[in-house]
């Protein structure tokens, strides 16, 4: 069971976002900026290239609406969003990124942040993604 | 009309790997490593979060196929996938990038390469994404 996997089931606590059927959506604990989200499959599967469809769909389909969402709550310029596996590399995860510069997508500016300011931030969003 | 509108009416000369009716994909002319893609949209959309629905799923699905046949011509470790935007406003692309290590992702590995080097791996992507 991946790390993720252990998440999505309540085992590991998460700063929950979203969940439907595919996907769950949560904090990154290691925000590159606060709001930072990480979008996973309810499925183990490590590549990119090997997700199936109606995974995919799913997964881009709702990064939409929470880009929208993280970009109101945080009052980011923008949304970046980035996959590269090296973390957890048998659980793909997309990452959702709020923007104030360029800079903000390097793995250079990851850092813990409060509990308080996670759940702050957490609440933000998801009131945000309601409306 | 986008600088990308202008690469896809060939107006603009471009490295081309790809091309469907919904989608189009070329090498990236500063890219972070050798082989680095860019897939967009035939439509002028900015924002990831405005793209319909039916040209999101073209792109990532033939992403799928790109980061498999570019893994393979590069002999990248994985293909990382990046969304941010800053470069080109006006029109949504999709970066594609061979990574030997994480930190080829950041921009400040962007640079030129010889127009020799550009169309030697430009023809072993299209290559390998015939096989």
């Amino acid at each position: 069971m991946t790390l993720f996997s252990k998440i999505i089931a309540g085992q590991i606590d998460s700063y929950k976002i979203y969940e439907d059927d595919l996907t769950f959506a949560f904090l990154d604990i290691h925000p590159h900026t606060l709001g930072h989200t990480l979008v996973i499959p309810k499925i183990e599967v490590g590549d990119f290239s090997d997700l199936p469809e109606n995974y995919m769909l799913a997964i881009f389909k709702n990064a939409q609406k929470l880009s929208k969402a993280i970009q109101k709550a945080t009052g980011s310029q923008r949304v970046g969003l980035l996959i590269h596996g090296m973390g957890v590399p048998d659980h793909f995860h997309l990452h959702l990124i709020p923007m104030h510069t360029a800079g903000d997508l390097n793995d250079s500016k990851a850092h813990p942040e409060s509990p308080e300011k996670m759940e702050e931030v957490r609440e933000k969003i998801v009131e945000a993604l309601t409306q």
